[in-house]
């Protein structure tokens, strides 16, 4: 714990006091920050008033007791409904709604903002309670630029963060392609852990041996991207007309030992569209052409 | 280039002299062992011999020629056709087949062998040929235990090498699972550049911030494999019934932007069947309990 000069660090106002709201009120009271706090059931601002906060009746007065307003609250209707009491106190705000929810939900929040005087930041948490206060938790921001340079040094206090530009949306882009791309690389070792268990396979030697070949991925993924930003494919991971002979080998095995082949089947699939259309010398990232016209 | 005096690295020959095959054949020359080589098509033979290698003029003489016997040929179907021709010669030697191909088809290949009193090693491998002699190539191998012990020094010369064992199915297990997951990670980094890109978020500086995260994955994969392999599942990644929540919102955008969601439709439908079990405090890992089951 961290303790600052008081008032040194600065007004902060958070409104939702759940796991992850209270951990971030935790971490300004605990760096100095003078931290209002509000919440829906009252009774969860005590641990937080006990550690030096002070709590507000209602959310309007506690949007009125700082300048930045750090919003955290279960969903998207959940910050309509709080927002709504709060119109009259919001003008000359800034207000740091880290509540989960869509692109277009923050940009729509953005607008509710400006009509009403207030600078609007959107973000996202990848990461847990525990984590807050250390960089071991990521925020990707977006919105006005002046309103998160104003206020850029606390919000650091809340772990890793990342300003992805002026489209409120932004952040909710981030949050949701990260999200995405963890959640491929996943669900596809769970089904290769599935084939690895079927053959009599150690599943926590493999995965090892998988882990340690993720070092090779980055570079690749530099040049995967860039083929695609520049639409000049390089035979990576092979040519095409090569790697599409293996697919086949690949999904009759799956099928001999009952273990799914979505994937294998679509690259498969995209493999032979490829190289049908005259592709067959181009590697791996060039289906992102295919992808793109769907 | 390293040069052995000559004939102190041994004896080796290798059948097949493709792209692949001449690679390999090339290092052992290098390397100073007595290469003896044969190609259907002798030509290819060419370069070789000019380097220090013998040509064979039959695949039976090659064979005769040396204890060990690499194998690099198109398919499965090449080295039958090759095997066949060679029955009479075969006995006391140990076979190293590198061709690609499936666990049951080595296992077919070991069969032949030791009932020809020959000893097999299956390998695959995982790598272009400019990197073989390099450690950036890989080769599982599996089979006779003995006869890889007794030519390790040798495969050691052609790149990273590891045993996995008396099955002669395990290196072709290996090499499935490997490029499964591999595939998985890379088609669903695809299908996220185009949520990216349909954003208007640029694909390169994405891929260098997905890449960047991917150092977070070895400990997870371990924690993940151990959990599937107890049978008990902690919440890694949060409790399911918190992540189901987020499903919805990323299936709605992909919709909404015309990004397909296979995987994130699946990983929904198995999270909401496992709350429905009575499992939504546990984690990810244990959506391989529904995988199972299939
Ligand atoms: N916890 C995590 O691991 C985690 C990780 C990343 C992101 N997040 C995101 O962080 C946000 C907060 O999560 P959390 O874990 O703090 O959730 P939580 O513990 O369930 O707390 C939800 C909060 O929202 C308030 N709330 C709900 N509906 C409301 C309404 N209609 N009006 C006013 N207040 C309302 C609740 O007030 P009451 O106390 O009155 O019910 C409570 O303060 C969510 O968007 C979540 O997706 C959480
Ligand atoms: N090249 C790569 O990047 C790479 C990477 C990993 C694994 N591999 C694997 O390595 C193996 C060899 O690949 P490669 O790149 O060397 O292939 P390649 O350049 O196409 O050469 C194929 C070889 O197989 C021979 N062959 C084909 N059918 C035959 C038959 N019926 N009887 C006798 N010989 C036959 C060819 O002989 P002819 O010269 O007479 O046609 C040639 O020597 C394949 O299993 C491949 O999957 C290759």
């Amino acid at each position: 714990m961290t303790t600052t000069a008081e008032g040194a660090a600065g007004q902060v106002t958070v409104l939702g006091l759940g796991d992850m709201g209270s951990a971030i009120a935790r971490t300004f009271v605990d760096r100095g920050y003078r931290t209002t706090v509000w919440n829906r059931t009252a009774s969860k601002a005590a641990p937080l008033v006990d550690a030096g906060a002070t709590a507000a009746a209602t959310a309007a007065e506690a949007v009125a007791a700082s300048p930045l307003v750090v919003i955290c609250l279960l969903d998207s209707t959940a910050v309509d409904e709080v927002l709504s009491t709060v119109e009259g106190a919001v003008a000359g705000k800034v207000l740091v709604n880290v509540t989960s929810g869509s692109p277009a939900q923050a940009r729509a929040n953005e607008q509710w903002a400006s009509e009403r005087g207030a600078e609007y930041v959107d973000g996202k948490i990848m990461g847990d309670p525990p984590y807050v206060g250390t960089p071991n938790i990521m925020f990707p921001f977006s919105g006005s630029r002046q309103a998160f340079a104003a206020h850029e040094s606390a919000l650091q206090e809340l772990g890793t963060i990342a300003y992805h530009g002026e489209d409120a949306g932004a952040a909710a882009v981030e949050f949701m392609a990260q999200v995405a791309a963890s959640y491929e690389l996943l669900i596809g070792f769970l089904h290769t852990l599935r084939l690895v268990q079927a053959e009599g396979v150690d599943v926590v030697e493999f995965a090892d041996r998988f882990a340690g070949s993720l070092a090779a991925f980055p570079p690749l993924l530099a040049s995967m991207s860039k083929a695609i930003k520049s639409g000049e494919y390089a035979p990576d991971l092979g040519p095409l007309n090569v790697q599409a002979a293996l697919m086949d080998d690949m999904i009759s095995h799956r099928d001999s030992l009952g273990v799914e082949a979505v994937r294998m089947r679509e690259v498969k699939e995209l493999m032979d569209r490829r190289i049908a259309d005259g592709h067959g010398d181009q590697g791996f990232s060039s289906l992102f052409e295919l992808l793109k016209r769907r």
